[in-house]
């Protein structure tokens, strides 16, 4: 027996293990073993090394182990030791931030970007409490998470979890994103908090086009915003691959159904190799949702054969559309399939953009590998001949999809411009589906945080469509409770709906005109649609924090009446925030007021139940949010909820398509219009996602790009590797 | 004054720098400045402080530095001296290899990559030599090499170049890739010489579709072979990404021109942005290919904005087509613009394979980033109406291009089984391109082999096309000369050529029927290919080693007949090779038989000149490489021809698109066919590249889906995250 204790130089603290007798192998040990001896730190056990296991090693002295081996191995208890330790305990960041020396005139994205110098994203990771084993780093500014942290750290309490939403936005968007990370800069640079942004990767498509980047923006942002905004670590392209691997399995197999007969079919299904002839284990898995209880393929009768080989997909029933992560207007509608090879089987079809893709919103609602591959397995592609759903499981391909995605999974850690964490993961569309970032990233970032530390996300569009569903569709996907809602709210949005002319691209005079003039009515009368957004807010019993997003040509007065207004409208506090021209400390009124409101009491509530008819909960939603007299559905719409009821589909939550530019289903209704009737036009169905979403209008899935697109300024210097004229 | 030694803990040697005393800025100054004294080393100098700095500190004691300051800048000058010495020194690795344990009968491909354990993948880099600055690492497997690397190694020598090549193959291949990974497993971690293999990515479609996987194959891989054959650092989809860029670019333009008058074209290409209208750099360089010197937008005539404005775009040119790395049948051919925004301006197109992509081909065969740039704006996508081309740099598309291809540039480091490095670069279809991995893989690894050490990479196809095409497209591109011909054999595919049945997939029988007979007659008429390929690679002046690639079914009477006729027809040497079932051990002959001929007489030449007219280039080829007795084109060829000439594109490589089963374009015929007339039916340009390829029959640019592909075997096991099912 010999007692000793172990000091782990890397650590801040001396924890001893203990190794059991036998557990130590026979081959560790020889006479010689030294004893080692101290005694140091908080925490002291034995490494009680048998009497008898030292006689046993005498009899085979080659097999031995010096003090070296003892050593690694007491090492490596000590290394668990600390990492469970480190999980147990609630910590706040020794995190060094990024100074910010704030310019004005404010220079171009890039340009501050640029000037900044990011912290290595190792030592960033190391900051927030992730061992090195836990982080798969891409380049030096970028590293994926892996989701056995969860795991790690399933007994640590979460944080507060803060979701920012706007009111009905003008086109040109009220900077969400750049309230997001400006709070998140806020709460962690300047009042040392632990806070985490949980953004939305977003689509390379709309960089390239008309949009230019989206990374938050000025001195509040994510850098390096080139690799925000381009690649990233491929999550996207990872969606493409596996997107179009579906859809071009399910046409081949309707081509090879339409020209094989069963036995060939059968034949080619299930080959014989090397004499032998088996099943696959997803052909087993099919042969039992068809109630054929046969593992043997020698023993199907003619009749199991051509149920089990045959789809019998219905061409004019597909839902699953190829994409691209670029803006091609050319492809929003084609025809496919017209090379000879093909046989005249063509068929009308169409290209979405890649973050339309329903996997971008099975990637954004999952909560483990198990349980993305359930929902890839289980989105519905087509309906067969007998309408019946059509999955991506009956076409086989469930486990494919899987290794294309099994990277992109993993949320992607950046850093703000004052060096604190973000995570970027998901970016689903916010009308065809939920335009919420990821479930996964949300739950990591709250586990990293700790008990009293914030995490930040974001719902696209205005609260009426992107808040209501992350309180519906996200939050009961992830179980996960908010604590307070920040609504983003601007001058020039709210002249707008108090009657002041549109704003667009193509009205920049107009806007210029708008913002400098000091119209006190116009504010006045456009903040009803600040209120009615805090209503639908409280609906759900979170409290609202408003932000007044400043621009530089609003006056004090109108600052002033606008956080009056929303005070008196029930929200919790307002305040004007200047993080866009300040960093993080134009945020700091807000930080105060959000950490207050998470105290608050919270009374969170979902809108309706999953049980009511598909119809009852789009008219709940109609009324109550949107503040519609009655919804008006169309005999198709009515067809498909018949339909997706029929099938079992009508327990999920519905994701409304509907236009953000207005509460109505009419995007030059602007205010809070009332007595509208909300016509649905048609009624679709994410099953693997995990809702059905109506569409009130057509929804484009396919931007296009504008006679002189972005890339027109976009070029990268090849001697200095600089990207250029991304803004 | 005074002199300063400075040791740098890390490194093995201890160097001093100097400083010159007018590099040192005053703001560094202060007059207490210690002294440093001490002598270390085997180089010396002096840092010499002038006493007038001194004196001019003293005049601004704010403004001060001490001795840390001054050492941090010493520890720069010394870090800077260390890396300027390494590259000046040739060094012989001190790698660890990983141990094999070759087992019988071999494992699948998968399950003997995860049953290595891969060195972390910046291990790897620093012991071939790579700083840490150099690599951008992706996972722990691997990483990207910067391009900088070339710069400071610049003036080290070479290393020797081998090209793996193969005699006329059968649609099943004869290992080419695995010969390369075994014969530098040998070389390396047997023969304890530098090497390096540079592989092609593989195309993620066929790894879907109908082969699996192509890192090598049994104990000759590339580890971990799932990273190898997915995503791996992302390349293909930034090629997908920026040929689709190009092609939504082309059908947008002419859109917006078919729908726009001149001045509306103008006033959105060169808007009033805040005042002020400017034209873009893109545009300035445009406008000066025009003969327009104009710098002004108010200044240019009708007549001059409307020859900027319109390309005139003849829609019946266009070459560029939409790609996705799936193998998507139905998207052979199509109609696009189908959508009612798109006025009725359809027109029918293609997707091809991603790595069919003309972008693919200029990453392999550039040189630089801002070579890349230039090749990616000189690609033709269309003529004008007037016949002329019109280029990507046209469409104002260069830079934004030059953006997504920023990291593809780079090359992805990974090792092999045995832990010796590796590069996959690039991977062009090798009939329309010229099948070859990168040029900027080759050469950094020539210099970090160093001038003993070995890089060995890989033509596509037989040697009759891979390799003609190696060296007359990529040598001449590169201007490496390369020093050995390593032609890779197989007994089955001889006894094809002998007579024997055509090997296939669906033939897997009669392979096994013919492989099991010992028929020394078969094998013997076949080797008239292997003599052919052999006196292919001798037109070129370069040493040929055969390798016969051992399958368990050859006998040894057949192993020793080949490698007699192999040395009797004109090689070096041949030699069998079992590195599938063995390792590098098994390839330990054939590495002593490379580094012998690697110091034979080396005579490399290219086969035609540039200067000679297309058709006699092509006729060269027919003739003295393929045996063709003459070439006959046809109508449309030689039109093409007649207008690559007018445009000056003339003087260019040829790149054949032929099939790669048979010498002549007729794939049944085996063995050396003589006597047939070689029927161009097209000729096409790849001008960014820099290639013109002629079409020896159709060439099919999109693989399809067979009725039971792969992906009904691969899954992801969601506990382990372990990838099943590639082979």
């Amino acid at each position: 027996m010999f007692d000793c204790t172990f000091q782990l130089q890397q650590a801040d603290v001396v924890v001893t293990g203990s190794i059991k007798p036998e557990e130590i192998p026979v081959s560790w040990i020889k006479p010689q073993t030294t004893v080692v001896n101290c005694s140091h730190g908080f925490l002291s056990g034995n490494l009680g090394f048998g009497e008898h296991r030292l006689k046993n090693s005498a009899q085979a002295p080659n097999e031995a182990v010096g003090p070296l081996a003892i050593a690694l191995r007491m090492q490596n208890i000590v290394k668990n030791s600390v990492q469970w330790l480190q999980a147990q305990q609630y910590r706040n960041w020794n995190l060094r931030c990024l100074k910010l020396q704030p310019q004005t005139p404010v220079p171009s994205d890039i340009e501050i970007s640029r000037g900044q110098s990011p912290k290595a994203i190792d030592v960033l990771a190391k900051e927030i409490g992730l061992h090195a084993d836990e982080i798969e780093i891409y380049g030096q500014t970028k590293a994926k998470v892996r989701l056995s942290l969860l795991e790690r750290l399933k007994d640590q309490p979460d944080g507060k979890y803060v979701l920012v939403a706007g009111i009905t936005p003008t086109p040109l968007g009220e900077g969400k994103s750049t309230v997001a990370v400006g709070l998140v800069q806020a709460l962690t640079a300047h009042l040392k908090v632990n806070s985490f942004a949980c953004l939305r990767q977003p689509s390379q498509g709309p960089t390239f086009g008309v949009k230019g980047g989206a990374a938050g923006g000025g001195y509040a942002q994510v850098i390096p915003m080139e690799e925000f905004n381009l690649h990233l670590t491929g999550d996207i392209h990872a969606i493409t691959a596996a997107n179009n691997l579906l859809a071009a399995a399910i046409d081949a197999r309707i081509l090879h159904e339409n020209t094989q007969s069963d036995k060939a079919l059968y034949n080619r299904l299930v080959p014989l190799v090397n004499g032998v002839r088996e099943f696959s284990a997803i052909q087993l898995a099919r042969l039992k949702r068809l109630g054929i209880n046969k593992s043997d393929p020698s023993s199907l009768t003619a009749e199991e054969i051509s149920k089990f080989v045959r789809l019998d997909i219905e061409p004019s029933t597909i839902t699953w559309q190829r994409v691209v992560d670029t803006n091609d207007r050319y492809l929003r509608k084609i025809t496919i399939g017209q090379a000879s090879t093909e046989k005249g089987f063509s068929r009308q079809a169409q290209f979405d953009i890649a973050v339309a893709s329903e996997i971008m919103a099975v990637l954004a609602l999952t909560s483990s590998l198990a349980d993305m591959k359930e929902r890839l397995g289980r989105m519905v592609v087509a309906n067969d001949k007998n309408g019946q759903p059509v999955t991506a499981e009956d076409l086989g391909v469930t486990g494919a999809l899987a290794v294309l995605m099994k990277d992109a999974i993993k949320p992607t850690l950046m850093q703000t411009l004052e060096g604190t964490p973000v995570f970027v993961h998901a970016g689903p569309f916010a009308n065809i589906a939920h335009g919420n970032s990821s479930v996964l990233a949300d739950k990591i970032a709250l586990k990293l945080v700790g008990k009293d530390g914030f995490v930040v996300t974001e719902a696209g569009f205005g609260a009426d469509i992107g808040m209501e569903k992350f309180f519906n569709i996200k939050c009961r996907a992830s179980g996960l409770v908010p604590s307070v809602v920040v609504l983003v709210a601007t001058v020039r949005a709210l002249k707008m709906h108090g009657g002041g002319p549109n704003v667009s691209f193509c009205a920049f005079l107009v806007k210029q005109m708008i913002n400098t003039c000091n119209n006190l009515q116009l504010v006045s009368d456009g903040c009803c649609n600040l209120q009615k957004q805090i209503q639908i807010a409280q609906l759900f019993g979170i409290p609202v924090v408003v932000v007044l997003n400043v621009f530089k040509t609003d006056s004090p007065a109108e600052i002033d009446l606008v956080c009056t207004i929303a005070k008196q409208s029930g929200a919790f506090d307002a305040v004007p925030c200047s993080h866009w021209s300040a960093g993080g400390k134009g945020a700091v009124d807000l930080s105060h007021a959000v950490r207050k409101a998470a105290n608050q009491q919270n009374n969170f509530r979902y809108l309706y139940e999953l049980e009511l008819p598909i119809v009852d909960k789009i008219r709940t939603i109609a009324q109550k949010v949107y503040g519609a007299q009655d919804v008006e559905l169309s005999p198709g719409a009515l067809s498909q909820i018949g339909r997706y009821s029929h099938q079992g589909f009508d327990k999920l939550p519905i994701c409304m398509a509907k236009t953000h530019l207005s509460l109505s289903h009419q995007p030059e209704r602007k205010g809070v219009p009332t007595g509208f009737i909300l016509p649905i036009s048609d009624v679709r169905a994410s099953i693997g996602a995990g809702f059905i979403y109506p569409l009130v209008g057509t929804m484009s899935t396919m931007p296009g790009l504008p006679t002189r697109p972005c890339f027109y300024d976009i070029d990268l210097d090849p001697d200095t590797e600089q990207v250029k004229g991304l803004f």
